[in-house]
């Protein structure tokens, strides 16, 4: 593995789309250019807010090359390989190296229901087959099952990782986690909150990878330099702000998911803010109704962003 | 929707590997063989039991076409097209209908969170693309969405689905179920249990997906044929020979996932009896170790298979 | 312990209250009546339906003193000692045997969250302290503990218990768990369905504790006497019907708790029905609404019971 | 309600019990000085960590009446009531109020399962019945019911509550709700965390609960005092400190349950620093075996406190 290592502000790179739901190439390199001026740290393409899940190959590799273009090695990038199993994680990881991502994110697998000896084999697998810094993503809320503290240092000790991303909600795991790692500099800890990004970078989290950084990267790259400079009273005002713009997440009807309402959240804001076309999501999510557009539009008044 | 009514002893049909963990062609033309000559009322290719989420469309494109010219058009074939979401699904759909099932096998969305409403809208995009008839495969231990009555109903009525298969282990809302479809004989209940199959054909269910069919399969169509004849203390007896027998799934060693240790303990019983060559599972799964395959091997002869 | 074994229909005595929440003796004592008079094998005093976990030591022993008098020894009775913690448990076990009382129904502890080793431990320290047939009580949804198959052998084995109430809503390990005591004749296995009753009999299951047993003890005991007499297609008429009346407990108003709906159904079908003079539950729980009412008496009237 | 609010260290004072497990008056005595030598702001009795559950009525009187006693009026108190229904509450807090306490600590309902409503109703009708400050204590994985932001708010709104304890682990929530409330100087949030203490702080919350307190209460102290002044390097390093001392809960043997490993973990950690005669956990829960007792005493000299 390369002494590649991962830090600040790396936000899931939003997947725009046209209408009939093909990736929107203007609007993506837009929202590129969007993140790298805000003076975000690294790029994070096809994560969950990507949606990445509902993208087949061919389009999978669209967005990383079109953004890999505009991003013109600026910034280094890591890249999204989620689908259910270790095979078919190769494939999607075998692709993205080709294109030129610096490293991997790689779930457990999914779906099916695993162990977490399965798990170290399957990244042991997709380490061997392609030779890349991979990032652990910690998501049970998507694969069911939690990375457990003695399987991340496993995965760590062979080599496997040099990273890993909580997006696991367990906060007091994930600082637990960083004292196991306190003598390791060349792992680093990303939390995947938008909320309680001040808190991680307290405790010694590495940076930080926030889907609402697509809506406001330059306010969580405040946030992370006030925390790096030690002004924690401005890290928590910046943060407090960010928390009242999240509120766009939760302004879907009822019956819709929280991935259709917190993607369709972020998609509203940056069509109103002009940064991609149109607010469409992956079928078969709908976007948010005129009463909904009409609350995020006040609440990006009130952050500031409108 | 043609007027396909699906009814029977369906089982998932096993998907055999090579040692490199491609599709072994011969033993899975072995293993239809053995289905079909038990007496099995219908194929279910490509579900959880036969590795479906391991295998990419050109290992599915290969099960599907072999298995479909080994039965000859003996029984009906549903087929499944588990992925994630909306679009891959109806891509895989579009290749099983090309390659000429006479059925799908639909979930609902996963490691997406989704919702009742978006499932509906995900079958009906499904249904709209493809015209066949649709299966709802209802196991939110993997999807982490349970179908509720009114979702099943609701998507009855738009004429989506024609059938469900009930992989919950919720039977009490499946029996409800059931009498809310008493009126309906063109809508199909099939049980996903190896283990209570004589209950839900008791409650009027009209059919069972035994991933324990591809070792006994004569057993589960006796235990049908007992049921249908209302022969239930001979159902009874035919059920509890194949509880025990169901006992090859418990053999995975610790820190084995449930899903390694099932498929596991089928294919090692297949091995045993000579139906495939290798007991190898897709990676990363490990195949069983040789304490566990003395106790699968007592287990089949204790149940008359060896 | 004595040789008590039990079996067939053994309802959850619902326990009628007055309008300030106490006890009321006159409709207690109908409500006994009623379930001899149809042909129950056995009552359990103080179950979940009977509001067990909402009435002090007092009002426990009334229920007790009353229910005990009213049935004069024409069936057996066991009684519910929930409560969190094993000492706590204890105290209720002395004080029904004290009563009178021929068996015990205990859970494993709740709200401290306890393992399958301090379970039984705290069921040997009760059957050390009481002397009297236990009846282990798996209700998970309640404890967050389901008793696994081994924990249930191994009390079995150092006779600590001599029956299960299967709450679970798992038949399928419920019936793994029926083989593994097919051997013991002195192991009772009853269920706590009100909708799945016939395939628990025809598993080879003991009984059952219906909560819609209070509202119609009668069709329990012929759907008990159709699956002894092993005319099963007898059994699952009556069970469907009972299936049709027990849609009485999804009656409650959107917001109102599972527990409030069942128990408020129940008790609002018995009001109707002469059997018992308040519907009132315990305090937080609201009665039923008149839509609701009206519901109610429209399923009791389709089931022949009005 | 009185105005009353809680800010500070208010650990949940431990129960020390004898070796036949009633309360151990001297010992209790002994840890009640323990923590105001130690410069807490407040005391919980009764809480989790206080093997509140645990407890009949007249040792849950023996507890409150010795430590109030004991602390003197030095630091305000409040009492845990926990029962898992309405009336069962009352009578605890009705004793608790008549024997001194300033302020009660109330969980929803629990065994039984409740909605949002049937608990703002729960709440109502304690408040109603006693007329003293109550805290809402948020703990789902004992109660299985989560307290919503919208139900603390109308909990608020009408009076009920003036603070929270929230042990829901669901950090990213509580902060939200430190905002719903950023104008209520009268309402006080408290997080029940051991391990998260500054970052809780450095979001506003006004307090923390830590078990762990018991064990060392200065550390606590000191923390909360470096939050207060703005010192977030000396906060994080006490944290850190307490951090590895808290690996104490997990020294529990297999199969022990995350309540006996913790509270067993206090227990012996008490007892070795001389605060404790006994180490003894409430029935079933066995003390924790000599292994473990030399983890934890290696634990705390590396922490100093040895």
């Amino acid at each position: 593995m390369s002494n590649f290592t991962l830090h600040g502000i790396v936000p899931p790179v939003l997947t725009p789309l046209t209408k009939d739901y093909q990736v929107d190439e203007k609007s993506l390199r837009k929202v590129v250019r969007h993140l790298i001026d805000g003076g975000v740290h690294g790029l994070f393409l096809l994560g969950s807010t990507s949606e990445c899940v509902f993208l087949n190959a061919k389009q999978r590799a669209q967005v990383i090359s079109i953004a890999l273009e505009e991003a013109a090695g600026k910034v280094p990038s890591v890249c999204g390989t989620m689908d259910p199993t270790t095979d078919r994680v190769i494939e999607n990881a075998r692709q993205a190296k080709a294109l030129g991502v610096d490293g991997l994110v790689v779930t457990s697998q999914f779906y099916t229901r695993s162990s977490q000896n399965e798990t170290i084999d399957h990244f042991s697998m997709i380490q061997d087959a392609v030779n890349l810094p991979i990032l652990a993503y910690d998501i049970p809320v998507c694969t069911n099952l939690k990375l457990s503290r003695e399987t991340i240092r496993e995965m760590y000790d062979r080599k496997l990782i040099c990273a890993v991303k909580d997006s696991s909600g367990d906060i007091e795991n994930m600082r637990m986690l960083g004292l196991d790692f306190v003598n390791e500099p060349d792992f680093s800890i990303l939390s995947g909150s938008e909320t309680v990004v001040d808190y991680a970078l307290l405790g010694g989290a590495h940076g930080n990878v926030p889907g609402l950084g697509n809506v406001d990267p330059a306010g969580y790259v405040r946030l992370y330099n006030a925390a790096k400079a030690g002004d924690w009273a401005a890290a928590r005002q910046e943060q407090e702000r960010l928390i009242r713009l999240f509120q766009i997440v939760f302004q879907g009807v009822p019956h819709t998911s929280p991935n259709a309402s917190g993607v369709g959240g972020f998609k509203t804001a940056m069509q109103l803010m002009g940064l991609i076309e149109h607010r469409h999501m992956s079928r078969p999510n709908r976007v948010l109704p005129d009463a909904a557009v009409a609350k995020v539009k006040e609440i990006l008044i009130a952050a500031g962003l409108l």
